[in-house]
């Protein structure tokens, strides 16, 4: 099952050196979800070949400008460009107000069911569950109010082993039995147990969002162990002062949080206009948890 | 005195085709006037090195998200990079709700001033006013209220002849009387007139700029006699319908305008997203008024 990333934005507060405002396309089992939506994302998702009316639901952690800039943009195009499938968005409650305000004064009446739903930002929710995810909140630790996000893939039912089935002529309405562990009995009586005829499913996976936050421990246990974890990586660590007062994290500090919350591969982005390299920054995340790479625009990564 | 303008945007509602919706930047005597500022316009002002700091003044015509969706972000970026100097925002009324919305959610606090000026979309009005230029907003016909602008060079005082001033040693604080038309008389008692002294300054241009509007003749006298006026051309003649519904103007049409306002020089823009290729649209305007030019991206056009 597809579970992967493409990173649309890196860049902080304000756009610099082709680095775009926060946004990210998750691919899940092909249906899209989008993480924030900074200005020019509908460019982005046009430049790297995805198709914006696949987007089912939006994400927006908080609203610091450089995180949702570009929704009243997209909302927009997918309206005149004949959608009529709804849109889930889950984002602070204060959003709906920024947005009916725009479309009241552009007199646009979306063509589509906008279905929006408020995120908690002072606990960890259940937002959306479907037969294949659950997707959640959590509460990180920023200027003005700021969620997380979490997606953990559901552990599927085990795999018929196809020759198995063909060898025997199973009957494919025993085929749900079976995947639930159930046994199969021959004509000669010969019971042959769920392991022979089916294998265990891929372990799940799971993957978290960190959008702008102080390093700070309260959400550690939201994110414990997930497979891939995206965490902001504003400045490096001799500007840790500056990262407090704005409440930002630095690259060291988000690789400290990749290694205490176990997870296998850690993303940074959201990185400050000082910076024009991005060397150093993946350099000094690395010396603390190896497996960290940089979350720059057009890469996508499995998670 | 350097009068030019530099596309930053092409694009009707939905960017496509590396083209962006509405923004222009106006350089009057190396001033910068931001005419709209569609979703994207920082990142365009940096890809044509253009310093976002040295705009002092923002026009924005009308609420349709392809020409304002950009200001935030801007707004945001100069506050973010240190500004002090004002920035003056002339639009519609309800700009400044949208704005307040965003930066109390935001909870930004600008650190220059922000002087903002309703702009009437019910009648011709003289916004601003210096030693080189005046401002005029006029009615435009769209589906919203609608302002175009237009923007004249002052008449300039006469010109002093270096050569001559050096020659007859005239002594400086007369060369404002002369500027004005005054004579100088010699020790011999001859009198020199205004025009062996001094030249005509060059006659004053001027530039309309009329953004999303039916073509509608409730303009015409507002346009008339400008040396470059900038007139959306969104659809072909063959679209003239579609064209009236959603009121816009066709390139056939745009060209019509240009000949009885009697200009020099037209500029089209606002293109659909329906066309790839834009020089059947210029061919289109030229066969009515010859000197169409295509106002895309990057060009900058001497006024």
């Amino acid at each position: 099952m597809r579970f992967d990333v493409t990173i649309l934005g890196s860049s902080s507060a304000t756009p610099i050196y082709n680095r775009n405002p926060s946004s990210q396309l998750l691919n899940i089992n092909e249906r899209h979800f989008l993480i924030d939506c900074g200005e020019g994302t509908q460019v982005q998702l046009l430049r790297n070949g995805i198709k914006n009316q696949r987007i089912e639901h939006i994400f927006i952690s908080h609203l610091h400008g450089d995180h949702y800039l570009g929704l009243v943009g997209l909302l927009s195009s997918l309206h005149l460009n004949g959608r009529s499938k709804p849109i889930y968005l889950y984002g602070p409650p204060e959003l709906s107000e920024i947005l009916d305000i725009q479309f009241k004064y552009s007199q646009t009446q979306l063509r589509y069911p906008l279905v929006f739903k408020a995120t908690q930002t002072d606990h960890t929710e259940k937002i959306f569950e479907s037969n294949d995810v659950i997707i959640e909140t959590f509460v990180l630790d920023h200027r003005i109010p700021c969620t997380g996000f979490k997606f953990t893939q559901k552990k599927r039912s085990r795999k018929i082993i196809k020759e198995k089935f063909d060898e025997l002529k199973i009957p494919i309405d025993l085929i749900p039995e079976l995947k639930r562990g159930g046994t199969f009995t021959d004509k000669k009586g010969r019971v042959y147990a769920a392991d022979e005829l089916t294998i265990e499913a891929p372990e799940p996976r799971s993957y978290a969002y960190c959008s702008d936050t102080l390093c700070s421990w309260g959400y550690l246990q939201d994110i414990k162990g997930v497979d891939t974890l995206y965490h902001e990586a504003t400045f490096m660590n001799d500007m840790l002062s500056r990262a407090e007062e704005t409440f930002h994290t630095t690259t060291l500090q988000a690789g400290e949080i990749a290694v205490k919350a176990e997870v296998k591969q850690l993303l940074i982005g959201h990185f400050s206009a000082r910076y024009k390299e991005l060397e150093p920054l993946l350099e000094e995340s690395k010396s603390v948890f190896k497996n960290t790479k940089l979350a720059i625009e057009g890469h996508t990564f499995e998670i």
